[in-house]
């Protein structure tokens, strides 16, 4: 069977035999990490434009890691060094690039719907790397990928998510992915950070926390971004913590065997306690380490085609 | 024959038959950015350093994509990064550089006559990407390879050029290479914007928009940088668009098969109407592939040599 | 014999033998760089990550050269693209780093300690491209080794390491070295300077320049930072230029065959004068070249390991 999207937007336009083959395929890539050469001839002579318009450090690092240990060429533009400093539109970057010939356009933006606009009018695979508020998938994905090989299987589970879901590209993902994978996923956070409409990504909110997490597989704990403190979304650090921290108590209302995830970076003592975060449950690093393997399969299904398959 | 210029400075100090040679090279180039694999061998274990003290997108990409289709290591060095926020001069860090055996400096500096400077001190090839308001050879050298393969040749065309070509890098290189490729170049701007003795580089200036464009084979389009409205060089954007604007209406008088060319980033509605630079008369995007064989012919013709000629 | 260090964190922490070995395979190295194919496959493969978070033109450029002349694969994160502005902690980004699997992480970063407190967390090699005031040993082992290259052997040799020791991670780990190689090292600086107890380190304090200089064999000339005056340090430049700048009559002083190093950038005509840093006697360009094959022989020796000898 061959993988016949030209690109990667978003979680909802894949179909549900897609993600199964993006998660088979990154399961296979990920073996390549731990070799002494780590590294595969699978898409030599292939361009791969990085074109981040926010600062990221794992993922830009984990895309740029992911196309070098598949033989591509990657190449970086960033907002400074970029004409969108001269007032050019995202369009004309965009066929800009194209007109370079690159294979696959990797696109971190803050407007939601950059990615969309951009693969319409190039014929290189776009990658949406995080949209403004819209979608991460990417992450979703790895997350997916994350579950799947602790749990075997995602169906069925009890999937909890807390934090701002409001602000959250991931959390959109997550709950779109883990949905459709036929989790049950739980949401629960401030008033403020629940957004009007959520429960028809496929998700029920949760009146409190205690009930968010009880009987839990899996909480996966969202980024609090202390910039937005002191506006109206909540008022103390301590208070949030207090109300939608997880630490080692909450941990006990979940199943025994629950995994925690975090996207990351960390806000160690806020959303999450240390004592949490490195305790045996916690998947965060192996997210991360998903997360090359799952961009390696993303480009090579995107790029390579299913008809390089005997190639790695 | 052989290319024999250790660097590429200025269109000035290039030969026509070099100037030729690099077109022909740029062309036998283009293909291979065509290919599944975009990729040859020919200048593997060569190393190309990147060093641009002003923004760029599409320039920097350019001559990056083009170092790593050849095989080449490219790396970059910016200002922000760059011992120059410590004080050091121009040609001790050139001199740093050269220390470390690169085989091509490409440079892209504020300073009119940046590449001249460090061409004399090292070994290495410098190519300049663009110094201050004097030079932009390989710009001006996609612009004509652009041209000629549409036209087929140079020689004779009548080519307008408008906006502001005081301020113009792009400009200045332009009108001395067609003018050396035997082309008939015409200039317009308001009058804050033509430097004097600017006849001397090869052409005629028009005394407005219509007779400059009048019968053109060519209109090349220049930026207007927003950035400098307010000072004395114009009054406002929409008076400059109503005198030195490319619009529908204004292309008639040119030549039925004329061209548009502009060297990006385009302003939208200001130098040039939307309609016309998404015409079928635009070479717009054209410039831009070109820019990357065109690139590739540089490096292959200083840092491989004419020697390595049966390798790609 | 093999190397066996993980990391190079300082050069305390190196036995005698094991800078002898860096040294030896340094200057074996070294031809790399002047083949017409600057470029051996010996860690292909191996994923080195350059984490800069202070500027640095030379230094990064080295160690991402010398990487890529080894053909491994380098990626850079740095300040401003990384999740540290999102408040993430020093040891929370190293395991991220680690996560993906890299193979050698390159940290410069502004507080001393950095490299060590990351080295015990991860599983790849850690090499310190400076921290803080605390050490650069790369920097004192290139100095070594243009040093040995030059004078045959270090021991016994009188070098003289002029300038603000005080704010100087290069001084601190050419003191220890030079020292530890058996050299007799010497210090002069205003007493502003001067840091207490520095010599545990293994040096002796002249009480002025002339003494310090007088008979030396190897000058070694600090960079005094600008910024740093106004400040208690030292009332004017031309003060400190009169007192403890290196220029030709001072340089009489000493041996008739010494050699003048400096760090760079340099300062010309503050701590060193321009007639002297381009006279033979001066290293400072053969210091560059040096960098790149004492980096290419670090990488190797830590991701190579002594069992890949015979690959290059």
């Amino acid at each position: 069977m061959r993988f016949i999207k030209k690109d990667i937007l978003d979680i909802k336009s894949l179909e549900l035999h897609e993600i199964e083959m993006i998660l088979d395929t990154a399961q296979g890539m990920k073996e390549i990490s731990e070799r002494p050469v780590k590294k595969v001839p699978t898409l030599r002579g292939k361009t791969i434009v990085l074109f981040f318009q926010e600062p990221s450090t794992r993922t830009k690092l984990s895309f740029d890691t992911a196309a070098k240990r598949l033989s591509a060429d990657s190449l970086s533009i960033s907002k400074s060094s970029s004409s969108i400093v001269k007032g050019e539109t995202l369009i004309d970057t965009a066929r800009n690039l194209e007109a370079m010939k690159p294979d696959v356009i990797v696109l971190r933006h803050p407007s939601s719907g950059a990615a969309h606009l951009i693969a319409k009018r190039v014929k290189a695979s776009v990658i949406n790397a995080g949209d403004g508020i819209h979608a991460h998938p990417s992450q979703a994905l790895l997350d997916m990928m994350s579950v799947r090989e602790k749990k075997g299987e995602i169906k069925g589970l009890k999937i909890s998510i807390i934090g701002d879901i409001a602000h959250s590209r991931v959390a959109r993902s997550d709950i779109t992915g883990f949905s459709k994978m036929g989790a049950n996923v739980f949401i629960c956070a401030p008033g403020t950070m629940i957004p009007m409409g959520i429960e028809n990504l496929g998700c029920t909110i949760s009146p409190n926390m205690e009930t968010c997490i009880e009987g839990a597989d899996v909480i996966m704990m969202l980024r609090i971004q202390k910039e937005r403190q002191g506006n109206i979304l909540f008022p103390t650090e301590r208070e949030y913590t207090m109300l939608f921290g997880l630490n080692k108590a909450r941990l006990n209302l979940a199943k025994k065997d629950v995994i925690v995830m975090h996207p990351g970076p960390l806000n160690r003592g806020v959303e999450i306690s240390s004592e949490v975060a490195d305790s045996e449950c916690s998947l965060i690093l192996d997210q991360v380490t998903n997360g090359v393997a799952l961009r390696m399969a993303l480009f090579y299904l995107v790029a390579g085609g299913g008809r390089n398959a005997d190639l790695y």
